[in-house]
C-alpha cells in the first residue's frame, strides 16, 4: 500500500525518478532559441574583441608619455591621426604622438592606454594636451579579454537568455543544439465535465482544468495538447492515458474530484507498466488525491479535480517536473515579501500552500489570506500567489512578514 | 538643451509621454490568451456553479436532523439513494433521510448540508449513523457562491494568467479580446556592425545588440522585428527608422557607441516628428548616452551601443515603456535576496546598475559583482540579475543585505 507522501518527499521522489529522461533535441535559428534549454557546451571558436579596442572616445597612446602628466603641467603629444570606426589603423604610433580613437574603435600598433576626450585640450595646433596620466591598459579591451578562443561560454542544461543569444551573435553562431520542449498531454475525466462550448445542463461543470493547465504548460515553455473529456470508466481512461503516452513525455490526468474517478485514474496508471504509482496521496492542503504514476520513461499526474487544487499541485510537483526532465536547477520563482493581514490558523500543523492576495495599506505590503470553500475558481483568480506553510507550524500570526510565491 | 535625466524622472516621462498610447485589439482563442492584456472587463452571464453542489464525498442532509449528534448518540438517517456524478436529483430530501453525494455532485432540493463520510457510519443497514452536528451550508457550495451573474470576473488591462483562462472556461468563453502585442522595431547601426553571418574583418564586430534585444522583446510578450543594420548616416538611419515607424509601436535603434553616431541618432529622433526629443542622456551607469524620442504616438530609443549597457536600459526603460503602452502596471520583477561578497566603492554617488552573479556559500547567497571594462558581452553571460544602487549612496559595503534583480 502506499503512505501519503509530504511534499518533499514528493519532491525527491520526482528528483530521483525522472533525472534519467533524456529528451530529443533539436536544431534552431537563434532568434528563436530564447527560453530553450542546451544541449552541450557552447565553446568559443575565436577570441573577442579580435583586435585592442577602446572603451572611450579619446586618444591612443603609449602610456609612458603620459606618465607625470597634469592640469599644470600637461603631457603634449603630436595629433597625428584619427582611427575611423571598424577600420583597422595602418600605422604603429610612435612616441610623442597620439591619435583619436572613437569608443569601439580599433588602436593602433604600440599604443597601450585610451585618455579620455573630457581629459585632454585641443587647440587645433596640432597638439593635444593631456592634464591627467593615463595607466597602461587604462580604457582599452585588449585582444581577447572578453572571450578566450576555446573557452565554454555557455554551458550545457542552461535555459537561455536573451543576453546569452546576444553572446551566441557574437560569436556568429546563426543556430544552436536545444533540447525538445517537453510535450504535456492533458485529460480531464469525470461524468460531469462539459467542453467548454456546452451549456452546462443538470449538474455539469464546465472543464476549467484543461484550459487552466494548457495556459500554465504555455507559459511554462512546454508543448502541451487537450485530449478532450472521458468518462469515468476504466477501459475509457485507459485507452485515452495510453493514446496520450504516444506522443507526451508528462501525461496529466485532471478532475476525478470523486473517490470512484480517483479509484479509477489510480487503477489506470497502476496497469500501464512499470514502475507504475510512485505517489498516493499528499500530505498537502490542497491536493490530498494527487497521484504520481512512472510508465517506462513518461510520468502520469492524476490531479486533484478542484480546479485550485489542481492548479496548485501543478505549480508546485508539475513545474518542477518540467525542469527535471529539461535538465536544469528549478527555476527560481517570483516572489514578494508581504506581512500576513490577520491570524492564519492551522490546527493540526498541516502543510499548506494558502492562496493569498496582495494588498498595499499605509507603504506596507500585506498578504491577505483568499478563504473560500475547496474548489471555487474565483479563490484562483482573486489571488496573487501562495503562502508555503511548512509542516509542524500551528498557523501563522497576523502582522508576520512571510514570503509570497507569485503565480 | 537637455538635461541629463535621472532614472526616476525618465520612469515619469515615460509614464506621462505614453500612457495615451491606445494598441488596437483582436479576438484571440482562449489557449493563445495567456500572456495577453485584456481590452475590458470580463463579465459573467451566469452563476457558478448553476446548483447547489457538494464539497467533499458525504452525505446530504437537512442540517437540523443531525444537531446534537455526536460519538456516543448518532443521528440516524435513512439512507435513500445516491445522486450520481453530473445528474439532476430529481427527489426532494425529506426530514429523517439522506442521501450519498460525490464531491462536485449536486444535492437534492431541501437539502442544506453535506455530511463527509468520514463523519457517517453505514452498516448497511439501510440507515447511517451521523457522529457530528453539521452547520447549515457546511460542505455546501451554493448556487452563484462562486461567481454571481452580472460580476465582473476579469478586469481590464489585466495580463491574463492560465486560472484567468481557467475563469473563462468555466464561463463558456472561447474567445476572449485582447490587445495586439507591442510591436518593436530594432535597427542596429555602426560602421563597425557586420551581420552574425559575416567573418569580421579588421576592427568589425558582430551584431549582438540585435539578437540580444529580439529575444529580451520575445520574452516580454512582444513582437520584435530586426530591420538589420545601417551605416552611421543621418540619411540612411532616418529612411530605416521612417520605414520601421510605419510598422512598430517602439523603434530601438541600437549601436552607435561613438559621439559621432550618438549625434546622427540624435539629429534623425530630432527631425521626424512631434513632440521629438524627450531624454538625452540619463545619469545612471551604464547607460549614460540613451536617448528617447516621442513621434506623434511611437517611441523610438536610441541605446547606447555597448551590448551590455544597451540590455541594461531595455530592461528598466523600454520593459517598462511595454508595460505603459500596455495599459498595465510594471510587471513584477524576479528578485532575490543576497548578500554583497565584497565592499562596491562609488565615490561620486552615482545611481548605477551594477551587474552582479549570486552564488552559494555556507548556506547564504552572495552577490559578487561581475567587474569589467564597459561592453563586454561576458558581463552580461556570467551575471544573474543586477542591484539598483540609488543616487547618493557612496558605495554598499561587504555584507550587506541587497535585492537583485534577476535578468
Amino acid at each position: 500500500m502506499f503512505d501519503v507522501k509530504s511534499v518533499d518527499e514528493v519532491i525527491k521522489i520526482i528528483k530521483e525518478s525522472f533525472s534519467d529522461i533524456v529528451l530529443k533535441t533539436e536544431v534552431v535559428d537563434i532568434k528563436e532559441a530564447v527560453g530553450r534549454v542546451t544541449v552541450e557546451d557552447v565553446i568559443s571558436g575565436e577570441e573577442i574583441p579580435v583586435f585592442n579596442r577602446s572603451s572611450v572616445d579619446g586618444y591612443a597612446v603609449i602610456s609612458s608619455d603620459t606618465f607625470g602628466a597634469s592640469d599644470s603641467t600637461p603631457a603634449q603629444l603630436r595629433l597625428v591621426g584619427e582611427v575611423k570606426m571598424g577600420e583597422k589603423p595602418e600605422m604603429n604610433l610612435q612616441r610623442g604622438k597620439a591619435v583619436y580613437v572613437p569608443t569601439g574603435g580599433q588602436l593602433p600598433k604600440n599604443a597601450d592606454a585610451v585618455v579620455m576626450i573630457e581629459y585632454a585640450e585641443n587647440y587645433d595646433d596640432g597638439f593635444i594636451y593631456i592634464n591627467k596620466a593615463a595607466a597602461p591598459g587604462s580604457s582599452v579591451v585588449f585582444k581577447g579579454d572578453d572571450i578566450k578562443e576555446g573557452s565554454i561560454v555557455i554551458r550545457q542544461n542552461h535555459v537561455l537568455r536573451p543576453q546569452d543569444i546576444g553572446m551566441l551573435a557574437a560569436l556568429g553562431f546563426q543556430n544552436i543544439k536545444v533540447k525538445n520542449k517537453v510535450r504535456i498531454g492533458i485529460i480531464s475525466t469525470g461524468d460531469e465535465v462539459v467542453g467548454i462550448d456546452a451549456v452546462p445542463k443538470g449538474a455539469k461543470v464546465r472543464d476549467i482544468n484543461s484550459y487552466a493547465l494548457y495556459s500554465a504548460v504555455l507559459n511554462d515553455g512546454g508543448i502541451p495538447k487537450l485530449y478532450g473529456i472521458v468518462e469515468d470508466n476504466f477501459d475509457k481512461i485507459k485507452e485515452m492515458v495510453e493514446k496520450a503516452l504516444l506522443e507526451s513525455d508528462i501525461v496529466l490526468i485532471s478532475g476525478g474530484s470523486s473517490v470512484g474517478t480517483r479509484d479509477e485514474t489510480f487503477k489506470v496508471i497502476n496497469s500501464l507498466g512499470l514502475p507504475g504509482i510512485l505517489v498516493h496521496g499528499i500530505a498537502v492542503k490542497p491536493g490530498k488525491p494527487t497521484i504520481l504514476g512512472k510508465i517506462y520513461d513518461k510520468a502520469v499526474f492524476g490531479l486533484p479535480g478542484h480546479p485550485a487544487s489542481a492548479f496548485v499541485i501543478y505549480k508546485i510537483f508539475v513545474s518542477y517536473l518540467m525542469d527535471i526532465i529539461n535538465g536544469i536547477g528549478p527555476k527560481l520563482k517570483k516572489t514578494v515579501r508581504a506581512k500576513l493581514s490577520c491570524n492564519y490558523p492551522s490546527n493540526n500543523g498541516r502543510e499548506e500552500f494558502i492562496p493569498v492576495k496582495l494588498e498595499e495599506a499605509d507603504g506596507k505590503t500585506l498578504a491577505v489570506p483568499v478563504f473560500g470553500k475547496s474548489g471555487l475558481i474565483s479563490i484562483l483568480t482573486s489571488a496573487d500567489g501562495y503562502v508555503h506553510k511548512r509542516r509542524g507550524y500551528e498557523g501563522i500570526p497576523s502582522g508576520q512578514e512571510i514570503e509570497v510565491i507569485l503565480f
